[in-house]
């Protein structure tokens, strides 16, 4: 398999730590999205959205969206699961993923920061937005989960909302967020940060890292 | 069941059609968006992120989320199926779903347009960046199925690509957005709004509609 991400991008970063729990290997292909070689048209050829991650298995077919990617992981792949059995609980666990997913990241993604620059907004304002993005959505975060046991986010082994979670407060704390507001979401990091697959998938760890 | 919504939200009206599909009932409740009904403090106990749908099962149980809502409801009343079974297969429409509500709908949502109007933006440039959000999303959505037959965005027969798609075509030419761009998208809405699941979960047919 062949993963096309970039060592920044909080998307892919979930995509490798799902490699990694499922103990699968994949080459990475590095796309620098500052640089935006996500629009070379090579790289549309294989996904016309221009984003990373995308996965392409050993037939060749591509696969995008973290999200979906991971799912398809978890079909195929099921050993450790990344959802639990139960419908309800399933649903549980994709609603705290799809807070991250839909509701943080796309938000305070690069493209949208850089359309905030060309309608004239000073950098210190692009970055309070990013703030704010990740503490609306991280303090949602914390209410959705204040009841769970844990210690990861939903019960005692890692699922899709820990994947989504661990990269998006490597992000908030890139925006200067101060992420002690959100005591459960920690501990749920701590105990995903304490597994090899969460680690070696971190940002400055991928051959890419500046 | 509950489904608490309102009729413009469009993350509302994809988990309308997939009810429809479905054949299943769920009482309506309706939560102002512009008035903020959203964040009273009632519903922010159903709800932490404040954010509508959110569907109560029979026992009371809350789920949010359109999309994990929706594949809820897929996997406790399977027929008919709004994934295909092959694993492949399901990626492709679930990244499509997901190239909806995680790149388009969280950009241009109220919530963020909102946010552009606090920080001093004029209403033309608010309104562009709505429209400008559906314009590069939408684009990359038409080249996700071009080669797909349909008539549906995949296949015969509509799945949660088509559930997100109707929706947010409906949002595009909210902003203006000139959807004669995408006539691979229209033809897969065209065969959706032939059905009565769709119409009749469109924002104008709903209890609380303007």
């Amino acid at each position: 398999m062949k993963l096309h991400g970039y060592f920044r991008s909080s998307a892919s970063y979930r995509v490798r730590i799902a490699l990694n729990l499922k103990g699968l290997r994949a080459d990475q292909l590095s796309h620098h999205l500052r640089k935006g070689e996500q629009r070379d048209p090579a790289f549309l050829a294989l996904n016309p959205q221009g984003l990373v991650p995308a996965l392409q298995d050993d037939k060749g077919a591509v696969l995008t969206q973290s999200l979906a990617i991971i799912e398809w992981l978890d079909e195929t792949h099921p050993e450790p699961p990344l959802l639990p059995k139960d419908p309800l609980h399933r649903a549980k666990v994709r609603a705290f993923a799809q807070a991250v997913a839909c509701d943080i990241h796309p938000v305070q993604n690069l493209k949208v920061l850089a359309r905030l620059r060309e309608l004239g907004l000073p950098e210190e304002q692009v970055t309070g937005w990013a703030a704010w993005a990740n503490r609306e959505g991280l303090a949602a975060c914390e209410a959705l989960i204040a009841n769970e046991p844990g210690p990861f986010c939903f019960g005692d082994t890692p699922t899709i909302a820990d994947l989504c979670l661990v990269p998006q407060l490597f992000n908030a704390r890139r925006f200067g967020v101060d992420v002690s507001a959100y005591p459960r979401l920690l501990r749920a990091e701590a105990a995903a940060q304490a597994m090899k697959a969460f680690t070696d998938a971190a940002p400055d760890r991928q051959p890419d890292a500046e």
